[in-house]
């Protein structure tokens, strides 16, 4: 196993503060952090730009170049394994060959079939010392989006929650506005800003007919907005179906009724038909399939309950405001009565803090 | 107005830390601290005994007197003023001026009707130079349950609840074990060791049959529980009522059923009615005239709901455990649907921490 000293851990930080910006912008790319260094000083540094555009190597080499150096026996510090492949791009890894770098120091392979260990070996064929690991637990952390399109064939999945705290979300009225503060409202702008599509149910679109775009954050693209509406029950002129980048999961084979949406310029995903309903993990699947790194979830408790208790959620973002509505009032999360509290769903809490005057919780599914 | 040094405010603080560990035992006394100070150097410090036995002051000049000293010129800093009443025990602002102490430097002028000024009065007319106001803010918090019994006369009112992250402390069958983790429920056992009386409503005897005693913790005398079963509904062979120190509140006129109860040893307290039960005021008026500082509430949904809405909670502390049960499950607080969300109970988050792998709450009910 390789060793690495102490300045590799700063360099490879700063490579994955420069991925963890570039992430949003890169989709369904990873995005990746490179930071060039020789004789212990920085020559270069770049991250992944938008699709089709240069990856992290490329730009890093092109800093190093415009500030007069030349990245000739330099250490390449990348956050994930340079590409070997001709994609939408030439192979990241003759470039730094070409441009005589003598060290790359990647975090983590590149799982993608197309590289795979293929960029380390044609480093080191060259002549290159190349090897992956270093700090890789904190790169799959910044990956985590595209790692789980790639390895798991479905999106990193984050649930956004907001509720009293008595787990209330709305009254049964529906009345729900205003639950949280203006803090927590802009919180939830900038998640959604770091996601490739949010995902809501029919109830949802039914009682408060929201638009989930992205608003006071600058997105250079907005997200996809996905509808699971199995049965095609809500109003096509609705107000999540306008402005593009709509997906409308559903079941239903009826063409009439589809059109309507698609008249909005919705485009339709036919899912298979799972136990209760619309197969989420085809669901899942399909948006993986689409380029999904990132999905977020903005739902009522039917849709989070169902996802949540299939696992497949990766993390929960939970807002809990400075007050309570009493039981007879809508919940978070509903599925049938459990009958031992072992059966309950277990989390971790990861973080909690204060966003204005309520609370938010960052958990994930535990043991 | 009086002005206070910063060597004024450290001997304060100092005093409050002792007035704060004898909250518990001097009650219904309140639990004043008192520290003798002469030429920038403690020559004394004392707190309240129990009820009959000697109060804050004469603890601190005994203290004097035992380290061998007197407590002639000094400053007398007390949370509390000085009594000016024979009541169970002599005045103590007779004894201060007997010993020739100089200043009294008191926290704030005591509320109790026999007092009210003239512990002050007593010592400026015997020439020492006395006041009241020095951290004030402060010595209301540590002595809020004597405060809230003399001025409003209703104990400070401590609200217990534990429930998972979507607000659930049972379910539907019942089973309400082991919600949060061992560190939680033994901060329960503090709290009830703080606590005069520990209030629980028939539903829960019902469901739980609980005990209610203070375990794991040491404490002289064990808080009252007091059930409060309007209709007599609960078993007199109950684990609650056994043991002693037990009250149960109706507004039930059944001598025949009473005498099940107090063949236990339970002693009854007669409730007026109120809007959809006992009155609750009453209850609370009944209990701070039998000595009752603070009262702990561990109930349901029913009962933690009406003394919530009514206005009679003072602190809520809330366990929220990294789980889920989902919506078909008990809740939190139980009142009739809102149709507004402004007529959500307002809260303010006192405190957030992690107890063991559970969060904990202090919450103040808000505007």
């Amino acid at each position: 196993m390789t060793s690495y000293s102490a300045a590799d851990h700063l360099y490879m930080q700063q490579a994955l503060r420069l991925a963890e910006a570039a992430t949003r912008r890169a989709a369904p790319n990873p995005g990746v952090g490179c930071v060039l260094v020789r004789d212990g000083r920085v020559i270069g540094e770049g991250a992944t730009l938008a699709v089709g555009s240069d990856h992290a190597e490329i730009q890093a080499i092109k800093d190093c170049l415009s500030r007069g150096d030349s990245p000739r026996g330099a250490t390449a510090y990348v956050t994930l394994e340079p590409c070997s492949h001709h994609g939408r791009t030439p192979p990241c890894a003759g470039r730094l060959i070409a441009e005589g770098v003598a060290r790359v120091a990647a975090a983590m392979v590149d799982p993608y079939h197309e590289v795979a260990g293929r960029g380390i070996a044609m480093l080191l064929a060259a002549g290159v010392e190349a090897s992956a690991g270093l700090m890789e637990a904190e790169a799959r952390r910044v990956h985590r989006g595209f790692l789980s399109r790639v390895e798991r064939e479905r999106p990193w999945v984050v649930l956004k929650a907001a509720a009293t705290l008595d787990g209330k979300t709305a009254l049964l009225n529906g009345n729900s506005q205003w639950i949280t503060g203006p803090q927590a409202r802009q919180d939830v702008q900038r998640l959604r800003a770091a996601s490739c599509a949010i995902l809501t149910g029919s109830g949802t679109v039914l009682a408060d007919n929201p638009q989930l775009t992205v608003r006071e954050v600058p997105v250079a693209v907005q997200p996809w907005r996905v509808v699971l509406d199995g049965a095609l029950k809500t109003d096509p002129s609705s107000r999540i179906y306008q402005g593009g980048r709509v997906l409308l999961a559903s079941c239903a084979a009826d063409p009439a009724r589809l059109a309507a949406y698609q008249r909005q310029g919705v485009e339709a995903l036919m899912l298979a038909r799972g136990d209760g309903g619309a197969d989420l993990t085809d669901l899942l699947r399909q948006l993986a399939a689409r380029g999904v790194n990132q999905l977020m979830v903005e739902a009522g408790a039917g849709l989070n309950g169902a996802l949540l208790r299939a696992g497949l959620v990766d993390e929960i973002v939970l807002y809990l405001a400075p007050s309570l509505a009493g039981d007879a009032a809508r919940g978070l999360f509903a599925w049938p009565a459990l009958t031992d509290l072992a059966d309950k769903v277990r989390l971790d809490i990861v973080d909690v803090g204060k966003v204005g005057a309520d609370l938010r919780l960052i958990l994930r599914p535990g043991r």
